[in-house]
């Protein structure tokens, strides 16, 4: 009855082919399925438990600086989305489309929402009438659509969860502070809590939102070395507003339009976390996203006293704050091992009677294998200072993929050698949308962002496409 | 600038017209609005945040018992929907349908979940082969359409937020106590957090969800003597899993279906609690539910030392763990008093001058407008018992009433002037649909249910209707 053999053979090697091992990690790691609605995923409980950490995050951080939670509606009168011109065009091919409801047909058709900016914008233009209504800053935690054609677990998907920031200000400068704050709460939880280091800038003019001045992003490069785009924060100025009728009476008794951002991350954090940080044995959760931070396993479980002690151990965990799961069912320890090392969980505990006798348990860390045994008194003081380590090594190791896997280049040789290594060229730019184009064909590489460190490249000041003279430091890599 | 009318003159006062004073506490009370999408409303951040508490102690409550969170998609095929013959009849009427996806017109149609059945049983087919994978216990939170023509504020609306549970046993005991655990789930939660007692019981078949075998449902009765269906519970046997092909293998090595619930509640609770508790001044938020427990008053705001009094009183309670707001803006304290009575915060703390003097605060409770003066040294202990009593005496208050509102009845002339009364009708009754029906076109009351308790009622054995023997005890009302 018992599946015995060691799971983790099941994988695809990363080496052999990192797209299949990704797709084998999601699907035997038991974060999703596939469901009978094409290019719609099911978030299984293991892989949406990410998610809800995440959230957890990320929601007390919004409301400990003002944010307030709402919900609108999830479809959108397309006589409405079409009020900002820029905006429908960006979004329009991506659209699904209802146009019965009940046994009617309906006259205006309604898009599920692919975003929300024009409903966000037509509730503001009702409740916003004074500086003193300013700013509103709301959030919506929910899922939307974008009718893709190729679509990949987590990564790009017809429907996705995530959270929409949508903010109004009564002047500019608010707005912009805003757009950048955000920015640095995203790039907090990538530091504090997925162990991925972001690289943050600017997004070209043909990169940024439609319908947005500015776009910034947060960019992870992925062992592949291609980049992913791990969430944005948008400035709007006033054009939204201006399309929408949105006024406010300012602090000299004059109307004016008010100032815009948005911003959101999704649950494409939850692929770049398993990418950043998996291996040929599975996912390797960083410990404070793990829906399961300690795993208890009995060894020689069927020996007396075993069990009674690993759920005894396993509750002291419970009891100190742990997110904890023993495993005391029937299966053979080794199959438990491979099991927990596949879902990544980021320490194992281990006893058998020996340890017992000696009361003592054993560590394993998920990111690097190594064992420590600890006193049964020093357990819960110790799993704490591990977890932290196993953060901090797993992070460490990412930033120096990262630091290796960002090349200078002077020249379009250099540029090709560069993503034929895989991860960004940092190279000057003349900021033309031409030598972007020309770039993207040559190579396929797309501009990630103008870094915010615009420290330039010793011996080098022209653009490595045109020649001309160039003052921006840019990002270029393939991307997913 | 400022609005110094008393904000509740605006509202319509309950016995004039109820609906109107239920709209108007739900728009002034700021907890939704109306959007450009006809049905649609905007869960605004007072709303959002009432049903966020209710997702806080649900959740918990879920999680401890066992269940896991996932997210299925938002559409069903319209191909998929049509597995289960009973359901989709029940459903199709009242669906939002997606045909155009991006340029091209959609093949096998999309629906708008109005409910996920299917889709959990789709994905069971795939995970569940063993008695080893059962039971499984998944909830889900989102939001659903019904694609219906009257709608009001949470209580009956195109798009609604819920939870839908969805679980698979291995055998029909099991599946059964799951069915009425999560009922007396729904009713902690009425009597512990939102201060409402709810009548329990079976619905009738007429009643019952579309391909469910027994459907529970909790009732709530308003003040206009109208029930409101709460919250329900379905037992389905093995009659989707038969339909969907879930077959496992079970102890004895040999193939059968799994036995299935599904049970939800929704922000109609928002509705629930905001008419059985308001009054003419609005909304009365029982205080475990209320976003903000107290707000903090400073009365004489201009006089030197009294906003920071203030200010500490207020963070002394938050420090505490209450959920606190002071209002120490501009305005008048007579504005801030009626507002936040509007809002219905369960308690407010006043304090001007002389109580900063005598080293005191003053209490008034929302509930029953009694003011309780309090040394600052006791104040935070004070606090916690205060909205203890609150919650006890609106809870008590609401049995009151729905005790005075349960009328028996034995013949029809009865029924009619307990209905003219309002509330429920309890009676006995014969079982048969003829005579459910019968009532329905003479009162347009509806079976509301068939309460656990059915002590029988005195001098009354048979049916109302048809005078044939009765053994059942049935309520019947009004119902929104």
């Amino acid at each position: 009855m018992e599946n015995n053999q060691i799971k983790n053979n099941s994988i695809t090697r990363q080496e052999d082919d990192f797209a299949q091992w990704y797709t084998d990690v999601c699907k035997k790691a038991e974060l999703m399925d596939y469901s009978s609605v094409k290019g719609f995923i099911i978030y299984r409980p293991y892989g949406y438990a990410i998610w809800e950490q995440i959230q957890n995050y990320l929601d007390k951080r919004f409301k400990e600086s003002g944010h307030e939670n709402v919900y609108m509606p999830m479809v959108i009168p397309a006589s409405l989305f079409q009020r900002e011109k820029e905006h429908v065009e960006g979004f329009a091919p991506e659209c699904l489309i209802a146009t019965k409801g009940g046994s009617e047909d309906l006259e205006d058709h309604l898009i599920v929402r692919p975003t929300s900016e024009v409903l966000f914008c037509d509730h503001y233009q009702k409740i916003i009438k004074s500086y003193r209504d300013l700013p509103k800053l709301y959030n919506q935690w929910c899922s939307v659509v974008r009718w893709e054609k190729t679509t990949r677990p987590f990564l790009r998907g017809a429907e996705f969860l995530w959270q929409e920031g949508h903010t109004m200000h009564e002047n500019e400068e608010e707005a912009r502070t805003e757009t950048l704050k955000m920015l640095e709460v995203y790039d907090d939880l990538g530091r504090d809590i997925l162990a991925i280091p972001f690289s943050k800038g600017r997004k070209t003019d043909k990169e940024k939102f439609s319908g947005a001045l500015e776009t910034y992003s947060i960019e992870a490069l992925m062992p592949d070395g291609k980049a992913l785009q791990c969430g944005t924060t948008h400035y709007f100025g006033d054009g939204f507003a201006r399309a929408f009728g949105i006024q406010f009476q300012n602090r000299e008794g004059k109307l004016q339009n008010p100032f815009q951002t948005s911003w959101g991350v999704s649950t494409r954090l939850i692929g770049a976390t398993i990418m950043v940080h998996g291996d040929d044995n599975g996912l390797v959760l960083p410990p404070y996203v793990a829906p399961i931070q300690i795993v208890v396993i009995p060894v020689a479980a069927n020996k007396p006293g075993v069990i009674p002690a690993a759920r005894e151990v396993a509750e002291k965990f419970k009891a100190a704050g742990f997110r904890v799961k023993i495993d005391d069912s029937d299966k053979t320890a080794g199959w438990k091992f491979s099991e927990y090392e596949m879902k990544g969980i980021p320490l194992r505990v281990e006893l058998g009677p020996r340890d017992i006798e000696k009361g003592q348990i054993v560590f394993a860390k998920r990111n690097d294998g190594q064992k420590i045994f600890c006193s049964m008194d020093e357990m819960v003081e110790k799993a704490g200072e591990l977890l932290k380590t196993i953060h901090q090594e797993m992070y460490e190791k990412a930033c120096r993929y990262l630091a290796d896997h960002v090349t200078e280049v002077k020249d379009l040789k250099e540029l090709d050698a560069a993503l034929e290594k895989g991860g960004y060229a940092k190279m000057m730019w003349c900021g033309c949308r031409e030598c972007e184009d020309k770039i993207k064909e040559l190579t396929n590489a797309t501009a990630r962002c103008l870094p915010f460190n615009q420290m330039g490249i010793e011996g080098s000041d022209t653009c490595p496409v045109c020649g001309k003279k160039a003052t921006k430091v840019v990002l270029f890599a393939k991307a997913y």
